[in-house]
C-alpha cells in the first residue's frame, strides 16, 4: 500500500501512500540565485510528480522554507508565475536556514496522485 | 476530485481533497501582541474550516511557527483554552521568522473535512 | 473517525484519520547530545507508531528540525542507521530554534496506519 521512489538511507524522493504523494524537501543548485533556485525547485518537482502519477495541478500542500525572509518577494516572482490560480496549492512560507549555506529555498509538496498507480 | 477556495495566483487558503483539507498558514494582524496574533489565527482557522465542511474538532495537524520562541508561553496560554482536550491535535512548534516582521505567529493546519462535499 | 491518544490541553502525541496517522513532534531528552536526542526521538517515534497500529516501515513523511544546522551531519548519522532503504519516507530538514534551548532536534511524523483500527 506505501510505494516508494528514488530511496537512499536518508529518504525516499517519492513516498505514494493512499491517492497522496509526499514528496522529499526540493533544493535548487547551490551555484544559483535565489530565483534560479526557486525555478530549479520547481523543475525538480514537476519532474518527480510526473514519476509519481501527479502533476503541478494536483499539489495539495507546499511548505517554502527560505533561508534568508529578505528573499520573499524575489522567490515569489517564480512562484506565482508557475501554476494557474486554479490549481495553487495551499502554501505556509517560512524562514529556516538550511543543510548547506549556499541553498536558500527548500519546497516541500504533499499532492494527490493517481491511486490506479498504487492499487 | 481536488477542490480549492479562496484561491490567488500564489495560493489557495483552502484545498480539499479525499476527506482531508490542507489550509495555508494563517497569520494575525500585524498590529496585536503574540495572544492577538494567535487568537487571529484561531479565528480566521474556525472561520476556514467552516467554509471547508470541517471545523475546529476535525484538525489532525497544527504546525505553529513564531518568528521568535521567548512568544512559546504567551502562544500557548491562547492556544491551550482553544479546543477540548478531547479534540486536540496533534502538533508541532518551532522557531521561524515569518514573511514580514510584524508577523509573530503562523499556523498551519491539516483536518478532517466532509467528504460528501467533494463528491 | 478520528482517534486520538495522549490528547491533554495542547495536543494529542496520536491523531489517525482514513489510515493516516499524525504524530505529535518528538524531541528528546535535553540532557543528551544530538545523537542522544536523535535516538530519544526515534525510540519515541516508534512506541507511539505501535500503540497507532503503525510502524518505522510505514512512515510517509518526516519533517527534522534542528536547533543549529550545524549538528545535521552528527544528526544524520543515528537517522541513516535507523530505517531500512526500503522504507525510508519523505523527508525534509530545516534549522529551527525549538521550545527550549537544551532542545536540539524535533521530528514530525505521518505515517500509514492499520484502518481496521478506525472503523
Amino acid at each position: 500500500m506505501i510505494e516508494r521512489m528514488h530511496s537512499n538511507e536518508r529518504a525516499s524522493k517519492i513516498v505514494k501512500h493512499n491517492g497522496v504523494v509526499y514528496l522529499s524537501g526540493q533544493v535548487g543548485d547551490a551555484e544559483n540565485d535565489i530565483q534560479g533556485q526557486t525555478t530549479d525547485c520547481i523543475n525538480k518537482i514537476e519532474a518527480l510528480l510526473a514519476e509519481a502519477g501527479s502533476g503541478p495541478n494536483q499539489i495539495l500542500q507546499a511548505i517554502v522554507w527560505l533561508a534568508d525572509m529578505d528573499d520573499f518577494a524575489a522567490m515569489n516572482e517564480i512562484w506565482n508565475a508557475w501554476l494557474p490560480v486554479e490549481h495553487a496549492p495551499a502554501r505556509a512560507c517560512g524562514e529556516s536556514r538550511l543543510a548547506r549555506k549556499e541553498l536558500l529555498v527548500e519546497i516541500t509538496i504533499i499532492a494527490a496522485c493517481d491511486t490506479d498507480y498504487n492499487y
